[in-house]
């Protein structure tokens, strides 16, 4: 299972130290959406971000314009983009083209997206499903249970990355289980006083 | 009913001509998603545009992180900011409130949201509601139609925003019916040789 550690609300130039930081430790290391939204895609492809140990995933939330939005991301140094599972078909469906052309990787963040959209998703066999619990919901998350119920309900699907608050304990818990393919870990590695000490304790409890 | 342009795709220089080009000519200028994403919203800040007569929109399609997106937005010059009408309830409810307390507007981006999900924002009152046609989906889109399903189907939203490859007669068309309060015109604008003409007749066959 690979740890993907998301870095999100800093400055751009503290989003690159923490990156910088945990390359090599972490699998892949996450510039999330208000890193793209605030510093734009032109800034962070003049910044030339060149990891040698992890792959970078550009948190970009494509809604519509899919082709423009992914060309323009993987200018970056992207190894990985994200569109919205919510966003029209068409659009998961020109993402999916491009990344592939491009040899690259794509994320489907499944935030508030139902299940006969996921089935409409089928052709995007090389996709990554993102199970996403939104920040800002109310409402509590059981990742270990939400990964067993969705790997029930799309049995065909192979890549399953699990997001949303997810502590040591958690991780270790998804681990065990052996369905998702990547932990998906935010503040709690990113926003540590020690990013590096947090993240190399959450793959000791994954490995 | 308003007339709102939609700046994409372009570079900010271009970006900026246009926008003051058309300011005071149609009622809202957009700076689109393209042009957030590959700009940033730091950038967007220092650049400051000031618009002398007409409002300025920045299509931020907040998915997730709502009180910090439109917290960053409403720091920049912008008078709307938009939300996805797919992402979860709290984030619209978060950004509704922020946008409510900055004493500015908000506009819920409805691509593919089902109207069940739509009764459930019946508290943001004052919102703009954006019936909005993906640019990547194949199928054809009749917004006279689907402006006149929605009002039957949510008598009580009073705002309404129509998005989606409007042109000069289906944008007359809408202006007869009386029920948009918005119709937001893309590439047949910003997109034309000559924009301020391009707006000009839009603004002609809609008063």
């Amino acid at each position: 299972m690979k740890l993907q550690a998301a870095i999100d609300r800093v400055s751009l130039e503290e989003a690159k130290k923490i990156a910088y930081e945990l390359d090599g430790i972490v699998d892949i290391i996450e510039l999330g959406t208000s890193i793209i939204k605030d510093y734009g895609l032109e800034t962070l492809k003049a910044q030339n971000i060149k990891l040698e140990n992890s792959e970078l995933l550009l948190d970009l939330k494509t809604n519509d314009e899919g082709k423009y939005e992914f060309e323009k991301g993987f200018e970056t140094s992207a190894d990985i983009l994200t569109v919205m599972g919510g966003s029209a078909i068409d659009t998961i469906e020109q993402t999916y083209a491009v990344s592939q052309a491009a040899n690259k990787d794509i994320l489907i963040d499944l935030i508030e997206t139902n299940d006969d959209k996921i089935d409409k998703m089928s052709n995007c066999k090389n996709a990554i499903f993102g199970l996403h619990h939104s920040k800002d919901s109310a409402e509590s998350f059981d990742a270990v249970a939400s990964v067993a119920q969705f790997a029930q309900k799309h049995p065909n699907i192979q890549r399953i990355a699990v997001a949303g608050g997810i502590d040591k304990e958690q991780a270790k818990k998804i681990a065990q289980q052996g369905i998702a393919t990547t932990i998906i870990v935010g503040g709690k590695i990113a926003g540590a006083s020690d990013p590096v000490k947090a993240a190399k304790e959450f793959m000791e409890v994954i490995r």
